[in-house]
């Protein structure tokens, strides 16, 4: 289907369900995470308490395990509140931060992927090898360099998450200057987003929770709803680039801007920005 | 007394206090909480430690206790920094978030309530309604849609509320679109507030902190100084929508001028909007 | 050496090695304490579970302890990182935030400097006060107006701040209106910064973060790598006032200038602003 009549679709099933979605997420980005769930036309549970996940998660729509902070009750919480919305049947998104990066990480990650079914599993480039191969070469919360997505490996990217999405049953994302969302038969190629989006903390998350709202309103479309979602998101980051620009503003303007043309964003507005490529 | 008088000398005693307001909080609005408390003329301590909120309650002139996460630790420090601000005599509000949502949660909250004394208890409809009848219907951390405040059930929830007051001792602030601010006897109905205020998340726990800084300077009238505060947040509410449209801003900007107007609200400039009724 | 030749080579160093810091931040500032590391060139890791803290800290340049909260498990990963990072020889900075103002707290902070040595230890005057003393009179988080720092005291805080660094074997940093930045032989009276610093939440951890950045990529300069990181934060500070009276912005606009303005500082710009005197 035309990527620009799927984005329209998407956006309105956004408008019509409103959909409510949980979120266990990470002290650095929670705040910002809410805002922009509610930005994209979602309403936030942050909920985290392991004696109240599931009630909880049993209120919402969709459920995003964002994996920044690991502490014991929080991966109790992400179990308990996951295999609750694989009951329901609600899309969950898994943000696997730092994936690679230390033994403890790697545990917590693994033990969450063997418990839960995702949707959609959203990451860099190092965290997603990571998870396909077991082994690779985090630079902490950051993509290694050597890993990045160039026209020469692109190719071979496809196939390792297509390879990752045919073991999990998910969707993947890979985030990066090109970004691939693949399940295991079809990719998307996504050239949206900007440079300066790596210059503020938790855009990634950010974008983790972007995906539980166009997904938790798409459960019949999780691969075409993240394609729009990760063009949109990236797409609010060029605008708010150029918007720094006018405003000779730094990170702090380029920050709110981002969450300003997220919020302002549509089916129509995506058309104009869109640089999407599917095969 | 006039209610542009009330605001006047509820705005000296804050500048002459500079209360210092001890908040626990949660950590999706806990930065939002400290810097709306010195926008609005207090200064924040943020310590939710139990081994030492009993010290640092001791060194405040009131304490906010924010329910928006209740992990044994912080329910544990919220009772002992309670009981010691009761001792002291500080004002101590409450925001009982997502009252009705879970049981562990409605478990947390009354075993707060039965420790300490509240000098505010400050929710949306649905979390008031449940501590007033223990029962009702959240939609997590916002108000059910069949309880919202109209012209018609408005007499029914201002008796709700005194109800409430008279059990507990506390004023009881009912936010939404019209506002309820009442104790046993009196009640003031506020229009003041924005829509929008409700697209970015934080705002009803910012209230709470907001209440905290001008109860504390003003503890010989609870009362007034909560439909103060009320109407001059929501005011503020107003005055950041306005300046969205002028500038063409979204939910980012808007977050930001919202704090931008409680930094610049006086009782001259709240006399411009407030919108209040007494009865 | 020249100030303004310093702040070329420590500009250059970080724009050379790009370092990556990790954090133990508190709560209510971590998120600003990630956008300004980012903002001043460097890359955050705010990681604080123990089991994970060494493996993180090894793949960092710095590390940064805020000790703004103190649960057990918090204080137990400061130790660990803070070891680790001592044997591996990275810059390692103290922000002993609200020292002197409880019991647990103080305790908290004790062990910390017992079991890791540091590069640099910055606070407000009764902060450092009551670690040079063992005691003092903080008045929660904020410096108590008795201890200021004025052009009569300026002489005997600054031998104070001597002796504590002879002690400690740390640079030490005393925020305020005139910041102190001493080793055992040398210090600099910087007086940048503007009040309106005080108006918003986390300026001190913030700065603390900034210190990591500029320490962790000029190891062999502390002093003048501090005074530097010192005197660009308290210029931003100063543009951003500027910028909220161009603007009529309140505190809201002041924290995302502040934030931009860091982003945009570097060696030329300093040039213009810097007021330090070296003695």
């Amino acid at each position: 289907m035309d990527f620009n009549k799927t984005a329209e679709i998407v956006y309105g099933n956004i408008e019509k369900v409103k959909p409510v979605i949980h979120n266990i997420s990470n002290i650095v980005a929670v705040n910002d995470c809410a805002n922009v769930t509610l930005a994209c036309g979602g309403s936030p549970i942050m909920s985290d308490y392991p004696q109240e996940v599931e009630d909880i998660t049993s209120l919402c729509n969709g459920f995003v395990i964002n994996m920044g902070h690991i502490y014991d009750y929080l991966v109790e919480s992400m179990i308990l509140a996951g295999k609750r919305s694989n009951l329901l049947g609600h899309p969950v998104i898994l943000d696997p931060v730092g994936a690679g990066a230390a033994k403890a990480r790697n545990a917590a990650i693994f033990k969450v992927l063997d418990n839960v079914k995702f949707s959609v599993i959203r990451g860099n480039i190092s965290e997603i090898k990571f998870l396909a191969t077991g082994s690779g070469s985090a630079k902490g919360v950051d993509a290694d360099e050597k890993d990045l997505v160039t026209d020469e490996n692109i190719e071979s990217v496809i196939a390792l998450a297509k390879k990752l999405s045919k073991k999990t049953g998910a969707v993947i994302a890979i985030s990066g200057e090109t970004d691939i969302i693949a399940d295991d038969k079809q990719a998307y190629i996504i050239k949206n987003g900007h440079a300066e989006m790596a210059k503020i903390t938790g855009t990634g998350c950010m974008l983790s929770s972007v995906l539980g709202v166009f997904c938790a309103a798409n459960p019949e479309n999780i691969l075409g709803a993240s394609a729009v979602a990760v063009s949109a998101y990236g797409y609010a980051g060029e605008l708010a680039y150029k918007k720094i620009l006018q405003t000779d503003g730094g990170t702090g303007s380029f920050r709110m801007y981002l969450m300003d043309y997220v919020s302002k964003m549509n089916a129509k507005l995506l058309e104009e920005g869109a640089k999407v490529e599917s095969r």
